[in-house]
């Protein structure tokens, strides 16, 4: 691991480079340390130097190419600088949980399900039934199927403790995914530049949608059990904010799940204060230890909007999610996702109908939820046994995900590049906070690469916390 | 028609409505003139007479109903008032261009071709297809599936002029529907409350996008030759807008479509305002005498922001549309949208695809540009021979609609609702104007109803008109 063998690979891929033309991808790193019988560390070093050069190009998580050629004309664009102005809050990057990764790389980063965690039987049959029925040529109501609308709302009344009216079909809007709905729930209820509660640490497409809405986050620190409503209060006497959202039920990314009295005392905070809870509940088909029990249930004065999304359980193409809120916030909602997409697919939402409904559905969270166990356990032991400083203060009881305190003084962000340089793929906790971080965090989940390789990534991720 | 006639259908309603139970729904009033050898006039006025008692309830579009009870809880959501604050100006009702029509309505109201008109084997194959495939249970990328954005820039390119350069896949975006696009471009180039010029009068949609975003719509009077490039160049200046939206192929509702030199004219203007031209070319695939010819493919300095819809021709359950931008816009763009909604389902994606690249989708557009043009003539003439007080002062060449001229004095609104009443949906002209209208029109449209009853139809507006 000196510089004479990094010159030497450097040397090795210069003519590899000059017989290849421009575009060819390399071998990957795994493969030049065993052409070279060398370290990762020192191929990085010599893919570096080349990097500079000009004459090599990395594309994070696809891999390292041979630079092409400049393109034949330039077009001046440069106008559009005055016209367009300084750029808002709008993020200019997509963050590292929407990075798609190669496929030799270990991937512990993605929000998404692995493909072999999906109901794929009944999604195809389903999108089968759907392309040969009536909504595959008709536009379906701006507020969705009736059928879908009566299943969600029927979903979330068994969820509805004694006492409360459980929501009907006439309050749910099904809208394009929860990211459409949490845009269009904070246009509805924090449009005009007002402020929104979040937790911090929270899920960054909430931190993103907050942004893109025009509205100002004001962050709640959560913990493992959820943030102490002593704070809310706090946060929205004084920010005036007049909502809350929060992911009661397996935040992503700390994995809290609040319990009933924090619940309780938290709703009672929110309607102190005349306010609104939006509560995501995204992970509510990956209970592990139990099932989801929405805060919802315990609501009907019209305090909590409630969202749950489809796309995760189900499949990412099936892009539906219900909004299901009471009161005339409901009709801002529905007035503001009719502005901005009109409405969703009847395809995919007879689709949605159709894989929900089927007996084997239930059959399916069951089933996820041990595959989904027995890959947090295995996750839990690899980082116990091959990356100690890597701590996980508590094992999630649902959820896609590990939360990983690094030790004091590590930079999360060049923790998660340097292991990705050496082909494993973690989230840097710093996109999940809508503020400072409170210390070096990553996220890794357990839904996405094949378990059999964690022991691999966990010695990879020790072995580049032991070289900080 | 006199006052017995109408005592003698509201008493033997009433006989009816006490035997019904809440909710039965009451016999057409095509029906009931028939049971009664009455006039549909007379029918009404009783129907109103027990609305107004409370014992009926109509829902217009769908039919009149024997009145529910009230439910039995009433829940007090009245705290949402002082939080949601006074509405803004997002718009709290649905256009009439979106009310469902009952089937036995003669429906010139509707924006989206019937069913017929619709090419049902390819939709439905594609979406088989892609129900078996790949894209059924991944994310694609957020910009969209690389087939479908080079079909896109391929189409638009082959609409370039010599001299320009036409776009490549990594100018496009694909989003869910032009309604979302449109949301997504307003907000990245007319963001921050700054102003937008439009077409007066325009599609509503794109005014309820504008409003939606946030931005102040500035009109710019058109005509039947598109608007003036003197007063596209007035606006620009004293309002200070870098934007203009604009249908320069058959816009909705005129059918105005620009010349060559219009076009021209235009986007000199708009360059030297340093400002982007919006070109929705919403009718792209219903050219009637002529093939549609994008403006965008005049221009390859980034001014012009092009949108195409495939949801209009290819089927509304397949909700998919393309924006083509070029420059730093189309990177806001791109941002706006993955915040907004993260990307489309590559299930629609693939079935978009396709759909457009099957040999039979030129056969298709072909076959459907016949079948457009046979309604239209028919619409126009039934118009010159039932209702000449309705005048249509140009037959556009493409589209799907006629834009009707009444009669000075003349109540759009109320034709559109007196001639619902008699069962023809007609859409109030004032809904496409950002402003007070330039006098009362209806829009016609000739892709919905039964081309068989536009003589039936003609013959009630002529009605109507006649008895203003």
């Amino acid at each position: 691991m000196n510089d004479d063998s990094t010159a030497m690979i450097v040397a090795s891929l210069r003519t590899h480079i000059a017989a290849s033309t421009p575009g060819t991808r390399l071998p990957s790193t795994r493969a030049l340390v065993a052409e070279h019988r060398s370290s990762p560390v020192t191929v990085q070093r010599a893919l570096r130097v080349l990097a500079a050069e000009g004459v090599l190009e990395s594309r994070p998580g696809v891999g390292t190419f041979v630079r092409s050629a400049p393109t034949a004309k330039a077009h001046d664009y440069g106008w559009q600088t005055t016209t367009l102005g300084a750029r808002t809050s709008t993020p200019a990057r997509l963050p590292g949980a929407l990075t798609e990764a190669a496929n030799d790389v270990i991937s512990l980063h993605g929000g998404y399900p692995d493909g072999s965690l999906l109901p794929e039987r009944l999604v195809r049959s389903a999108l089968a039934r759907a392309g040969r029925g009536p909504t595959a040529l008709v536009r379906p109501p701006v507020a969705g199927l009736p059928g879908l609308q009566t299943w969600f709302a029927a979903e979330l009344s068994a969820a509805t403790a004694p006492g409360n009216s459980g929501p009907t079909a006439a309050d749910v809007v099904i809208v394009p995914g929860s990211q459409a709905g949490l845009s269009s729930i904070l246009r509805a209820v924090g449009g005009g530049g007002r402020a929104v509660a979040m937790e911090s640490p929270t899920y960054w497409g909430a931190i993103a949608a907050a942004r893109h809405a025009g509205v100002t986050v004001v962050p709640v620190r959560s913990s493992a059990t959820g943030p102490d409503p002593a704070d809310v209060d706090r946060v929205l006497a004084e920010s005036g904010a007049r909502v809350f959202y929060a992911q009661p039920t397996w935040a992503n990314p700390t994995g809290a799940q609040w319990s009933p009295q924090r619940s309780q005392d938290i709703l009672d905070v929110v309607r102190s204060h005349g306010a609104f809870l939006i509560e995501d509940d995204w992970a509510h088909d990956f209970g592990i230890d139990a099932p989801a029990r929405p805060l919802a249930g315990t609501d009907d004065s019209g305090h909590v909007i409630y969202l749950r999304s489809l796309t995760k359980s189900v499949s990412p193409a099936v892009r539906v999610a219900a909004v299901i809120a009471r009161g005339p916030v409901r009709g801002r909602i529905l007035a503001d996702h009719t502005g901005e997409s009109m409405y969703v697919s009847g395809v995919l939402q007879s689709a949605a109908f159709d894989v929900v409904t089927a007996p084997a559905w239930s059959t399916h969270v069951r089933r996820t939820r041990e595959h989904l166990r027995a890959r947090r356990d295995l996750l839990a032991g690899a980082l116990r046994s091959h990356a100690p400083e890597a701590a996980v203060d508590a094992i999630p009881s649902g959820g896609l995900s590990l939360w990983v305190r690094l030790p004091e003084g590590s930079d999360a962000g060049d923790v998660a590049s340097r292991c990705q340089d050496l082909g494993v793929m973690v989230g840097a906790g710093d996109d999940w906070f809508p503020t400072e971080p409170s210390g070096p965090h990553l996220r890794l989940t357990y839904c996405g690469a094949d378990p059999g390789r964690y022991e691999e990534g966990a010695s990879i991720l020790g072995e580049v916390l032991r070289d900080s």
